[in-house]
C-alpha cells in the first residue's frame, strides 16, 4: 500500500469509528442493543437470524437490518417473520460502514429492545469496521472447517461471540469442534462460544437468553 | 465514497490491471497456463487442488501460488503432495494483487505447464484484481447455498469456469444444483460448470482435461 493510499484509508477509518461511537451511544441510551453478525457467505447468518426472531419476538421488540451486495432477498426472509427489516445493497462494496446505518436509523422504531445488523458475507473487511454495535458476533459454519480462525484473525479477535453454526452437519463432516473453540479462543480468550444448528434449534435458545441478559445490563447502565 | 478515495481506488486497480497483463503474457509465451481460484473462506480451494495436483502431476510439471491472510498452512498442504507451493500471506489484506504474484515469478521453475494461483477466502475483493491468470475459477460450496451468484455477482461475472464444490454432501442440504448454475448462468451465460467433490472425487477428471485442453490451445498460440 502507498503512503496515499494508507492515509485516505485511514481518514475513512477514524470517521467510520467517531459515526459508530455516536450510534453506540444514542441507541445504548435508548436500551437498545445493537448486534453485528460477521461471517462468510453461506455461514448461516439469515437463517440464525430467522430463528432468534421468531424466538425473540415475542418477548422484546426489534428491528433488523440487512447488508448485501445486491439482491433484496434476507430482508424479504426476515420480513416474512413479521419483524421490520431495512436492506442495504452496498452495490459492490465489501462491507457495511457506520454511515450506512446512520442514515437508516431515524426510520427505525425507538421503542425497540434489540437491533440486529447482518453484514455483507466476507470474514475479512467487516471486521475493520465498527457499526455501532454493543455485541459482535461471528459466526463460523461448520462445513468452512476447523482452520479458519486463524487464517482469517480479525474476525475473532474483535468480536465478542463465535457463533458455530450447522451443527447439524457435524455426521458428516471432519470439523473438531473443540480445535475450532480453542483456536478461536488461543487468538480471543474473551470470545463467549455457541454451538447451533438453525435447522434442529440447537443453541438457539441459550444464545437468546444471553442476549437477553446482555440488553438488561445495558438497559441498566443507560 | 469520497472523489478523493474513489481516484485513489481507481490509480490502483489501473496499476494491477497493467501489471496483470505483463504477468499474463509472460506467462503465456511460456506456454504456463496461469489459473485463479476464488471462492469464500472453507469453499473447498485448497482441498480441490490437492485432489488437481495429485492427478495432474503424473501428466504435466505444475506449481502453486497460495493466498491466505495468516498461516502457511495452505501451501504445507500443497507440498504434502510433492507439489512446489509459495504462500504469500497479505497479513491482512482481503485479496491478492498482480504484484504480488510478479514478485514470486522469478522464483517459479520457468518449465512448468501449468500455474495455480489459490486467492484469499473472500467472494467479493479478489474478483476487481487480475493476477495475470489466463482462467478465472469461482467455486461455490454446497453449504454456502444456492442463493449465492446474485447476491456476490462480481465473483461471477469475472469468471470462465464455476466449480460447486461438496457436492457429497447434497443429500443433506436443501442445495438445488440447477438453480444455482442457472442463477450464474443468467449472470454470465459464457461460465462453464463443473459439479465436483473432494472427497468422492466427483468431477474432478473432467475439470482436469478440461484445462489440460485449455493450455494446450494456449500453447498452440503462443
Amino acid at each position: 500500500m502507498t503512503k496515499k493510499e494508507l492515509i485516505v484509508l485511514e481518514d475513512l477509518l477514524g470517521t467510520n469509528k467517531k459515526i459508530a461511537a455516536d450510534i453506540r451511544a444514542a441507541l445504548g441510551a435508548r436500551g437498545i442493543l445493537a448486534v453485528n453478525l460477521m461471517s462468510s457467505p453461506g455461514a448461516g447468518k439469515t437463517s440464525l437470524l430467522e430463528r432468534i426472531v421468531e424466538r425473540l419476538k415475542p418477548r422484546a421488540r426489534l428491528a433488523v437490518i440487512e447488508g448485501d451486495i445486491e439482491t433484496e432477498r434476507d430482508a424479504e426472509r426476515i420480513r416474512a417473520k413479521g419483524v421490520p427489516a431495512w436492506q442495504i445493497t452496498t452495490g459492490g462494496a465489501c462491507h457495511l460502514e457506520a454511515k450506512m446505518i446512520g442514515k437508516l436509523l431515524p426510520a427505525v422504531d425507538p421503542d425497540i429492545a434489540f437491533l440486529f445488523i447482518e453484514n455483507v458475507g466476507n470474514l475479512v473487511c467487516p471486521a475493520s469496521y465498527e457499526l455501532g454495535e454493543h455485541l459482535r458476533l461471528v459466526l463460523l459454519s461448520t462445513p468452512e472447517g476447523d482452520d479458519k480462525p486463524k487464517k482469517y484473525p480479525k474476525a475473532f479477535t474483535t468480536s465478542d461471540v463465535l457463533v458455530l453454526t450447522k451443527a447439524d452437519l457435524l455426521p458428516y463432516l471432519p470439523f473438531d469442534v473443540e480445535k475450532a473453540k480453542h483456536e478461536a479462543l488461543e487468538l480471543n480468550p474473551r470470545l463467549k462460544v455457541f454451538v447451533t444448528s438453525a435447522v434442529t434449534g440447537e443453541g438457539i435458545e441459550p444464545l437468546i437468553d444471553w442476549l437477553v441478559e446482555r440488553r438488561g445490563s445495558l438497559a441498566g447502565h443507560a
